[in-house]
């Protein structure tokens, strides 16, 4: 029996735990797709409680007391910041198999150096020690990046934020780069509710009006600028239904002002109130979305899409506790033709920027891993990626059947790695738990016969998906 | 090598040998859903021969002979029972991998004591034993519950049914409780060519006229009160194309006579001949379902929902076999969205019952195990659930994969476990086989360090799969 | 740690190594699919180059190496041999976890007894080696097939080819058999820009006008006369968008002029100019199917249905490059009702082909090992085939997951087993590595205790999955 979440954690072969110690447990962190916020990282404040920072914004553990049969007082109510601490004690134990088991303890070990297992045995002596350690200096925000060795990471941000905080930390953080990504969901999202005041937001901080699309894709673009010297070279979008309609291929030439007639009227319609149907809708996004990604190749940057979110499935919840709190799940549809379409449309045009699609229901990963190699040219080593396994598939088996797929169906040595997609600034050792899998899938097949042992390539390999190749992308 | 089906089958680690031996083995078994017979298992009576007993009602042994060249004749024809009992002995050896394969010979194990594997070898000398043994007294069906320790049991029923034997048993038995199961399906399927004559032996038994969705509703109703004075906990409903349309949300007040004008037009349509069109039969689904439920919901009652049969397939099979006969297959559509939206309707109103949603399509269960986290409360500890490995998946691999899937989005200690779904006398060593499974996937986690070995966690956890949980839902 | 690649390569257990080593390497290859030219193995040329043979018509290895951010000047332009040989060098050692690479040292070691890894290291010395092997008397096509053990091969051929190299090589090659296979989907696909000089085409070589759908049928089946002659046994389709309707049901009597009214009219339309609709094509399609199917079964005929490619997905690439070069990827619709309608129509009227069902999407093969479960009977065993993990499946895990299933919800005894699918004459240890994984699997069950070790009945198994069942089909 191994003991209990050691050093050879997950590493299940000689070779696997050479690649790991070796390699890829030394390989700086380079975070490129994360929810932190930039304020926070600036004014580096001390935390209030392990309270606070596990169970604060975690909508992960705010799911799993709700599946523990707590009562939502002690999760997002006002109960105590103990009686919560409890509570999320108490489901600890119950959590066996679950990846939230094992970044828990993960956390507590490599921030809190405290080895044993969370329960309600151990729950006031954990408290007591990590609330001290909260309170030092090196355990601020800025000093738990630095300790995780992370030396770039991407938050995701609307256009129309102003990025203050990022740009004051561009002057003064020397450690590590914080980047935001663009991240233009309101924007595209024209039967939005909030469309018109988001509209007049954006109107306000890019400067000038927005009568027209070209007026909004200028907007855009002139955001992009901004964001671009800050530092930004992700953007990032949330297809959630994707129907692809695009009124490109039946345009002239793109950028031209008359050809655009249809997608200002539909603009027009929406910010007077008039109604629009749904394929203007889907026209107008899908138009957008392929201008948006033509400026993105123009400029470098890679295009990330999230697809497949099933989000807000309970009203009630939504009402009373609002969005990202625990209530969302993966969504059936099926999409490879419109997902091909697009893709297509900007291949065609030689106008596709690099690109990483993530997949939240697991049965689209093989497909996806084939949908890519459609794509790929010289310009950098697998330009189309297979993203990390994301969200509800970002556990041992769900990584594994990414790093598998990409695998089988790619060129897995060029993927681009992991992102901790988080909201929490603890949760930087999911990068230790996703490359101990690597290395024990690598390993493994070192191990069984299938790959010879080749120390040399085995560390370019390593490197390269633990840092290299995302490196590549930045620039 | 070990051998064939040991004491450890299915067992690979010590930890996995000692959950199962110590724990799982010596717990009672509660069957919450089979397809027995009440009246089987009132009248007591001795099997006629293994043929009976194995080949009577076991479509799944008749689809692998069919699937192993056999004639029908053979089957479910006119041959002897020695022929098909032979027949049968011919093609297992060929279920290599196959659960069936270990299903039958854990029943020539734990109910005859009978090691060798059976293959045409064997299989006069089993046949004579297993013959004279099913001539005991002990090998009638209450005695055979007993052996395996089954204290609980729910049958699959008809509102219609008058539950007789269920009554009867209930005043006799004490060693175990045949509970019925409340399964409406016929009254929910407007579109059934039996439809009309179905409601008006609904309307017999439950006494009165049945000329309003109301009183359709009333019916059920007081069909509902008569299951549950005889035992009944559980409803069930099989949605094989899931479109959800309700009414619900454009009535001012539920159960408000007025407002139901639209359903009892359809209703009246239905009942009188006239057609209906696919939109009104599918409100008119969609909306029962809810007022069912909502009554579930009331009387404390678990929601079943089996989701995702294609039954049927072969109308020359339906014709000259009939249904249930093994000639029904998964089907692939999608339900992310309908099924949000019924459980959605239903915890808005705050009427959401105890669910268990049982996938057939493999695709389906990491999209179902995320969408069970979106409407968890405290009322029971994970009170909506993803069942059991279902049908076509009910193997080693899609038990294993349903609790990987339960475990990795969820709170797998809060599973409710095990069902047989049989209709036959002989299988509750089914029970044994999930829960080696479900040790060897406990124990195996605790082998590789990804828990602790916490023996009173862990004998928690393995109890409350076995039987606490299901107590709790039952209660 | 085992050595790369050596005689217990992917083998894992004693009775693994046992199976491969003494039963299945030494079966006969019957590789009844593939795309092989009749006309190279009759010529029975010496190739120019290794890189000629493996890289002249790969789009695996094509795809491959863009993904690897390879210039299309050294894929399919005008770079040198030498050069592209290089890339590819450059490319493999990146492989790690994909069947490309197993394939890839199978071929060295099996056709080059060269054991080291390919890598830029190796490259040279490779290079020089095969090259000068390629022009030695027994690397001609013949030679490579008889030294594999191949005794029987099915290439995949449009109803208007002539069959030349077919026949030629029927009078003179005794040591192994090159059957041509009836793949008529250029005459089904109605929508196809180039249908109406393709139909000018079959009318040519089949002799006679084609006006009307009986016509056509007639000149398809006096095709498959013709294909018989040459030892056709298989025909088979691609089905890439799956919507089944048939005008099958509403006529009266099928092969009846009269009732053919509504086809000969879309036939009409289309060979006229006249636009069609999709209903129509759709009919038309779905009919034409039924029609072909019937004539299969009456031919004793296998009818073979390739399900779910979605292709040219780059129309820049297609323009370019042309089809088959590595532009393909899975497709993701839903398809087991119209599935199962096709075969129900054919079973119903007693006429259903043999056939074997090839899914491209993983998610898919679950409900087609259950699909198939639905229209077995007595002709043969398993009649009805999940058919071997099929181009982006066909690597370690996939033909693990196909064998899986199979055995689960079929008889996997009775399953026909591996094709290569491929262009190269070079492919054929694909076999090898299907027989290892397969051998691993059946090795693992009886080594887990979930078979007996019993010689006779394994030898059996293995050797029907290898060679014997594929036999009773071709019979």
């Amino acid at each position: 029996m191994k003991k209990f979440m050691d050093d050879d954690f997950l590493l299940e072969s000689e070779c696997a735990k050479k690649l790991y110690e070796d390699i890829a447990s030394k390989m700086p962190i380079i975070d490129f797709h994360n929810h932190l916020s930039a304020k926070e990282i600036y004014e580096n404040k001390n935390y209030e409680s392990i309270t606070e920072v596990w169970l604060g914004h975690d909508h992960y553990k705010w799911r799993a007391m709700r599946s523990n049969g707590i009562e939502e007082k002690y999760i997002t109510g006002d109960a105590s910041d103990k009686e919560k601490y409890m509570k999320w004690c108490e489901t600890v134990p119950r959590l066996i198999g679950s990846p939230l088991y094992h970044w828990n303890h993960l956390e507590m070990k490599r921030y809190f150096d405290y080895d044993e297992p969370l329960s309600p045995k151990t729950a006031d002596d954990f408290y007591d020690k990590a609330n001290a350690k909260l309170k030092e200096d090196d355990f601020r925000p800025r000093e738990l990046l630095t300790k995780m060795n992370v030396v770039d990471l991407c938050t995701t941000d609307d256009p129309i934020d102003n990025l203050e905080y990022h740009k004051k930390l561009d002057g003064e953080e020397k450690r590590f780069k914080v980047r935001p990504t663009f991240r233009p969901d309101n924007a595209l999202n024209i039967i939005s509710p909030d469309y018109v005041s988001y509209i007049h937001k954006l109107e306000e901080i890019a400067g000038g009006k927005i009568e027209t699309y070209g007026d909004l894709c200028e907007a855009l673009y002139s955001r992009m600028d901004y964001f671009e010297k800050v530092g930004c070279r992700f953007s990032d979008h949330s297809l959630e239904l994707f129907v692809y309609m695009p009124l490109y291929n039946v345009l002239d030439e793109i950028n031209e002002e008359t050809t655009y007639a249809m997608l200002n009227d539909t603009f027009r319609k929406r910010m007077s109130g008039e109604a629009i149907n749904e394929i203007e809708a889907m026209t107008f996004r899908s138009t957008l979305l392929l201008s948006l990604a033509t400026s993105y190749y123009h400029r470098g940057w890679t295009m990330q899409l999230h697809i497949g979110a099933l989000r807000n499935n309970s009203a009630r919840a939504f009402n009373e506790i609002g969005k990202d709190a625990g209530f969302d799940s993966m969504d059936d549809f099926s999409y490879a033709k419109e997902l091909s379409g697009l893709l297509d449309d900007l291949h065609n045009g030689g106008l596709l920027p690099k690109t990483i699609i993530y997949n939240l229901n697991s049965k689209d990963t093989a497909m996806l891993a084939t949908m890519i190699g459609n794509f790929q040219n010289e310009e950098v080593r697998s330009k189309i990626q297979l993203g990390a396994a994301w969200w509800f598939l970002d556990h041992k088996r769900g990584i594994e059947s990414q790093l598998q797929s990409f695998a089988e169906s790619g060129v897995l040595a060029n993927f681009v790695g992991m992102v901790t997609d988080s909201r929490s600034m603890l949760s930087f050792p999911r990068h230790e738990y996703f490359r101990r899998i690597l290395c024990n899938y690598l390993g493994g097949l070192v191990e069984n016969g299938e790959y010879p042992y080749d120390e040399e390539e085995l560390r370019v390999i390593v490197e390269d998906i633990c840092c290299n190749n995302i490196r590549n992308f930045l620039e």
